[in-house]
């Protein structure tokens, strides 16, 4: 029992603790966890893109941290969030239609927030404002095609 | 507007201290920030403790990707998302009213889920389950502490 009270605590604390080949207990968590990481990614791109567009001043280090945090949760939703049987939120029944499409698009925001975390450690504004312009364009792409208005 | 301008003024306060990064356009967005850090969290960390109990098979390199998300993400909700004037979904007023408290929780959460990336890395699931245990606990005290059940 004494052995076992960790682990229970552990479960509680993760609240749903699913095998990872199901990846979610439930399509309601997959339509989360992709709403979640898109909201965290908006914030942080929108810190980059504030210093990109001067409203705010440009900040190397915090670009960095930002461009770090939009790469690595630019990956996330990809990998069963979207999975058949997961509609709901703002998503359109073509994902699940034009399979090959969404993921070059998804495809393309991994390569995309990758170049925009590369730009942010050459410290070069301008490679920033050409990757942040890129990114919005990826973004805005796949919304265009497969997220409800 | 009422209700923003105290919001606005610990924004600016905030401003003093931390990156401008470090800002929310409305309390709203911080609450929902926080809601979906703690959702990814909980997600990626689901998927170790199913390791560490036996659930699923341990996969290293999958126990590798999730402790690297759980340590990224554990660091997020505390940069501004908890500020004053962000009161919202499960957050009880004792965050406010037990800084020093709530600080030394979030700081121990960071810190053992640095430990669990490292405990991940070593490839070593006994030093995982140990490690997800104190995770676990972590969670739970804050939880406890400051969440409305």
């Amino acid at each position: 029992m004494n052995r076992l009270v960790p682990f229970m605590l552990a479960a509680a604390c993760a609240a749903l603790s699913v095998p990872a080949a199901a990846q979610f207990a439930k399509p309601e968590d997959a339509v989360k966890y992709r709403q979640s990481a898109m909201f965290l990614q908006s914030q942080h791109f929108g810190r980059i893109a504030a210093m990109a567009s001067g409203r705010v001043p440009y900040d190397a280090p915090a670009a960095v941290a930002n461009a770090e945090l939009v790469a690595t949760i630019a990956k996330l939703p990809w990998t069963g969030a979207y999975a058949p049987g997961t509609d709901g939120g703002k998503a359109l029944p073509e994902i699940w239609k034009e399979p090959a499409k969404f993921k070059e698009l998804s495809d393309k925001l991994v390569d995309e927030t990758g170049k925009l975390e590369v730009a942010a450690k050459s410290n070069n504004l301008d490679a920033i404002k050409a990757s942040v312009a890129a990114v919005g364009e990826t973004c805005k792409s796949c919304h265009d095609t497969f997220r409800k208005r």
